[in-house]
């Protein structure tokens, strides 16, 4: 069969970037009871979203519009910018994968941090580019070291995330528009921004959306709670935008992700009263972790990140205990990050169940 | 801003495959009141699919399983396989667009007929392969003249759609399945059945799952009337299975998308009621193609391709009449087939729309 593949292709591994809940389950031979490993939102989308999406399933006979005419115009208007500067996809994850298409040819350098978001590099991977991994600062990613690998191996693409998964931090948006001049002229700075909308005031850059240097990622998996619609957007540079229509999957966008999506954005008020619900979730899964030797780490997320204390080893142990109790939680997946585990916020039962099964899991 | 893009991406034209009928109707200024240009279901989904869609909604908070567990088992016991057999994606174009970055490197050869589907040739031309167009014989694609192609460029994809868009022919199952022994090793058949749940008997090759040499796409956007989803399906020989997982969108097809799904194969029935509706507009469409002077083409699908009798440029008048009297229909792209045009069945009260709009484009 690998006769068949490129030799680029034929040479990626077999790896996944991520195992999925439902997988887990079945090899446990259980379900979750607290579903905490993926950074999805416990409190839900908008009941508007909810109904709007139940609105359009009969609807579903009709393919989504492949101009996601409505949903853009709304994102634009939202933003105050314009349609021309924003393109909608299959998730951050399907933009990615996209973004590295249009921009990276086998042999093109790629500059991350060290433990960044898996998928990012599993798509450049998938483009042949050769990837550089600057290690975080503590759990900060490292500005100044990104911006240094990038003028040095001139790369193409420098991702960011802030906020930061896995490790929850952020840096001010100031600190992110002041790395904009230092760029090297062939360099794309991809902002994935899927957590902007629960990092505090201040987090989101000011950035003109005409800037040419950035590309900018959010998504309505995590503050609007869509994660199961698979849908986010891109801001950058109209012509940059154009691209997308080259090689996207054109009707990759369904009409009941456009529909839910819309209305979604529409509630503003819901998404404040998630960011009330998270930030006191997050206190609560902090004092847990402070009550139970761990070390919370300060976020800008739905997630808190928690130092064991130790080694991969241990923290990986102690999230196998975790599920075997019935809690889904997840871990940075190379050291020195690896000695924390990453908690999602939930809501009440499944704080309550992450409370009740830890010292459980810390004695094992 | 091209200095950004590879420079395969920087040669492809900045077309789009298809314009949305939303695009179209903002264009003219008012809405269509028949949909028979995308070939979708004007019958709906089961109404068991929409209320497992409208259940799932509250869901939605939730990745749908990247695994597809539950649905990739039910398609795989519904085919008499393994869910090794079986790949999901985000609709038949997903899954194109996954192919053609498994198997082409810049300057592969590749076959397909001269006005097949053009989202295939999108994908490929993305990916740098260089296409070989078959003509087609009269109104069916040539499996000789295409066999021919495959052997003299030694492709690595040959592309074949059973039965066919936008011509709406169809090979009995039996000349697909003598193919494959006539394939160079190098090529690989990409038997395209989207249509095949409303081909007659024998429609369908008896070919083993197993078999390395073809590739065959089924879609719930047709039959079973879910083409706002976005999902179809891949079956293959498992190594090529397994390596869609080396770089495909791994979240790509969402939670509602699955369960809608899922609830739609399990409803056969409904696909019976939906074949025998099909089979009815289709002879009502025939007919009134028939009583305006129009030959309709004998059709395997959801829709009648029917010819114009001149060229081109009338088809295309044709059409924008239609379309000034609300009814969308579509055409095939090019030369000679163009002399088309492709009208979807839909329910009674659009193919009554549709015989009052016609007599008035024919005579515009």
């Amino acid at each position: 069969m690998t006769h068949r593949l490129t030799p680029l292709v034929a040479s990626l591994p077999a790896t996944v970037p991520f195992t999925g809940p439902e997988t887990l389950e079945r090899r446990q031979g259980h379900a979750f009871v607290a579903r905490l490993g993926a950074n999805e939102s416990g409190f839900g989308p908008s009941p508007h979203a909810i109904a709007a999406m139940q609105a359009a399933a009969a609807g579903a006979w009709m393919y989504g519009d492949p101009d996601m005419h409505d949903l853009r115009h709304a994102i634009a208007a939202h933003h105050r910018m314009t349609p021309a500067h924003v393109m909608i996809g299959e998730g951050i994850d399907g933009l990615l994968g996209t973004l590295a298409r249009l921009t990276i040819a086998p042999g093109d350098p790629v500059v991350t941090s060290l433990g960044a978001y898996p998928t990012f590099a599993f798509h450049i991977a998938a483009c042949g580019g050769v990837l550089t991994r600057v290690p975080y600062a503590h759990h900060h990613e490292d500005p100044v070291a990104l911006l240094a690998a990038a003028i040095q191996t001139r790369a193409k693409l420098l991702y960011l995330a802030n906020p930061d998964n896995p490790m929850g931090s952020h840096h001010p948006g100031a600190v992110i528009a002041a790395m904009l001049p230092q760029l090297p002229p062939e360099t794309l700075l991809v902002l994935d921004e899927a957590y902007a909308d629960l990092g505090p005031e201040g987090t989101i850059p000011n950035i003109s959306p005409d800037d040419p240097r950035v590309i900018r990622l959010r998504t309505f998996s995590k503050g609007y709670g869509l994660a199961g619609l698979r849908i986010g957007y891109a801001i950058a540079h109209p012509d940059l935008i154009a691209a997308f229509d080259r090689i996207r999957n054109h009707f990759g966008v369904g009409r009941i992700a456009q529909a839910g999506a819309l209305a979604a954005l529409e509630d503003q008020d819901w998404l404040s009263q998630v960011k009330a619900k998270v930030a006191s979730a997050r206190e609560q899964l902090r004092r847990i972790a402070a009550e139970n030797g761990l070390t919370p780490l300060p976020s800008a997320t739905n997630f808190v990140t928690m130092d064991c204390g130790r080694d991969g080893e241990y923290a990986n142990a102690i999230l196998t205990r975790l599920a075997a109790q019935g809690i889904f939680a997840r871990m940075p997946g190379v050291a020195p990050l690896n000695r924390c585990i990453r908690v999602s916020v939930g809501d009440d039962a499944a704080i309550a169940a992450f409370a009740n099964a830890l010292p459980t899991a810390l004695a094992g």
